[in-house]
C-alpha cells in the first residue's frame, strides 16, 4: 500500500467532469488549486493549430497532461471519411505532444452511418489505428484503446471490452513495443462478468484508469454518470485489481453528467472528487 | 434453406411486443389471426392458480406456448428474500407446465439492493437456478437462461454474455442433461465481438431465438427498441449463425416499445411484425 502523499500524486482530473463550461486557463487554475497533480483535456477546449499557449499555461500552473482526450471516429461510410479522421487524429498527436500528453484517448467509433456489418465497421477501425504509427513514433505519443460500454456499440464504439482490447493491442503491436495500451473505465468495464480476469491478462498493457459510478437508477446512458462512491461500483476492488498488474498511473476522474454535477460549482465538484478518490477508489 | 411455409411455422409472438394493454383471451385471438403459430406469454397476463383456463384458449386458438416469461430476480439482500424468489420461480415452473411451454424463460437479476458485490450476487443467482431442479425435473420444464444486455447489470440482470451463459449452464448441469438452455436476444447480444464464436461454442445449448431491432438513435434503454429491419442488427446473419448449431425453433418477436409500436393499433403491430420476420430476419 502506497503511502497517502504517494496516491495523491496520482489524483487526475478529466476536464470532462467539469463540462466543458469555461475556458481551459480557468479549469486549469481551479483544478491545480483543488490539489490534484494531473489533468486530461479535451480537444475542443484547446487550439490546436497553436497548442504551445495552452502547454505552457497547464505546466505554469503546476500540472502534468496525464492524457489528451480523442480519437475522431475511425467508421465512415467511404474511404474519404476515413481518411478525414486519420488526418484529424494524426492532428491530435501532434497537439498532444505539445501538451505532453503521454497518450491520446482512443474512442474508436460505431457502426459507420449505413453499415450493419459491425466485423467489416471493427477492421475499418483498426485499418485507421494502425495507420497512425508513424505519426506515434515521430511524437512519441502513445494510444489508449478505451473499451466503452456495449450501450455505445451502435454510435460511439465498436470496441466494447477489455479482452477484445487486448486482442486489438496483439494485433497492433504484436512485439510489445508498447505503443498501444488499454484505458480501462470503470463506468464501461464494471459489469464484465471476466472484468478481473481480463484485466490480469491485460497486464502492463494497462496504461490508464478512469474512475466514477454507475447510478442504480441510471436516467441517461450517457450524461448521468456518479460520483465515485454514489452508485453501484466496487471502485477499491477494480483499482486494487489494476495495480496488481503493476500499474501506478493516475486515476483519471471523468464524470460526464449533465443532469447533477455539471450543474453545480465547479470547485465543489473538485473537491468532492478530491475526497472520493481519497474514501471511495 | 427452409421453404417459407416452414419458416412461418416458426413465427412466435412475445406478447411483451403488444404492450399488455388487452386481457390475454384477445391478445392470444389477435396472435392467432395474424398468422402465428407459438405465442410467449407474460406471467401478469396469466392467472398462476389457475392457469388451465388460459392453456385451454390458447390451445383452441390453435396456438402453442413456445416459452413462458419469466423469472422473479435471485438477487436479495437477505435470505428469505432469495427464499421467496425460488418459490416464486417454481410457481413460474408449474404454470409453464400446464400451459405446455416446454421453458421458462429466467431474467436472473441485477446486484442486490444493497450490494456492490457481482461476484457474490451471481452466485446468489446460481444458488437460485439449481434450487429450481427438482420442480423442473418434476414438471419437464427446462430454464432458458437469457443473457441481458450489459446496459441492465445493476437492475435486471447480471448475466450479459452468450459466453457467461455457457459457462452457468456448464456448472448447473455438467451432465449436459439439457435442463439448462441459453435463450439468444438479438437486442441485448448484437454488440457482443465474440457473438458468433460464442453462438457455435453455444451449439446446442441454445433453445430460443428473440428479434427485434437496436436504433441507432436509442431514446431509452429499455422500451425503445425497433421493429426488426428498422434498426442496426444484421439480424438475418444472426439467425444464420444460430440456426447453423441445428436450432431449428421459434423465431420470437420481442419488442419492447412505449415510445412508438405500444402506441399502434395491435393488429398492425402484429401485421408488420409478420412482415418482417418473412424479409428481415
Amino acid at each position: 500500500m502506497r503511502d497517502l502523499a504517494a496516491r495523491e500524486d496520482l489524483h487526475c482530473l478529466n476536464t470532462a467532469t467539469l463540462g466543458y463550461r469555461e475556458p481551459i486557463e480557468i479549469t486549469v487554475r481551479r483544478v491545480a488549486q483543488a490539489g490534484f497533480r494531473k489533468i486530461t483535456p479535451w480537444r475542443q477546449e484547446i487550439e490546436e493549430d497553436h497548442p504551445e499557449r495552452a502547454s505552457a499555461m497547464i505546466r505554469a500552473a503546476g500540472l502534468e497532461v496525464a492524457a489528451y482526450c480523442r480519437t475522431t471516429y475511425f467508421t465512415a461510410d467511404d474511404a474519404a471519411g476515413r481518411r478525414a479522421a486519420i488526418d484529424s487524429n494524426r492532428k491530435a498527436l501532434e497537439a498532444a505532444a505539445v501538451l505532453g500528453a503521454p497518450m491520446l484517448v482512443a474512442v474508436v467509433g460505431g457502426l459507420a452511418p449505413s453499415s450493419r456489418d459491425a466485423a467489416a465497421c471493427r477492421e475499418q477501425i483498426l485499418d485507421g489505428l494502425h495507420a497512425l504509427l508513424p505519426t506515434m513514433r515521430a511524437t512519441g505519443v502513445k494510444v489508449a484503446l478505451e473499451p466503452l460500454h456495449p450501450y455505445y456499440a451502435a454510435d460511439r464504439s465498436l470496441l466494447n471490452t477489455i479482452a477484445q482490447a487486448i486482442d486489438w493491442c496483439e494485433r497492433l503491436d504484436p512485439a510489445r513495443e508498447g505503443w498501444f495500451g488499454i484505458a480501462v473505465d470503470a463506468y464501461h468495464a464494471w459489469w464484465d462478468p471476466s472484468l478481473e480476469e481480463s484485466i490480469r491478462r491485460a497486464g502492463t498493457r494497462i496504461v490508464a484508469l478512469h474512475v466514477c459510478d454507475w447510478l442504480r437508477e441510471t436516467r441517461d446512458p450517457l450524461l448521468d454518470r456518479g460520483m465515485m462512491g454514489d452508485g453501484v461500483i466496487d471502485l477499491r476492488r477494480l483499482r486494487a485489481c489494476v495495480e496488481a498488474t503493476g500499474f501506478g498511473g493516475a486515476v483519471e476522474v471523468e464524470i460526464f453528467s449533465q443532469l447533477d454535477w455539471w450543474r453545480r460549482d465547479p470547485d465543489e465538484v473538485l473537491r468532492v472528487c478530491r475526497q472520493r478518490l481519497a474514501t471511495a477508489c
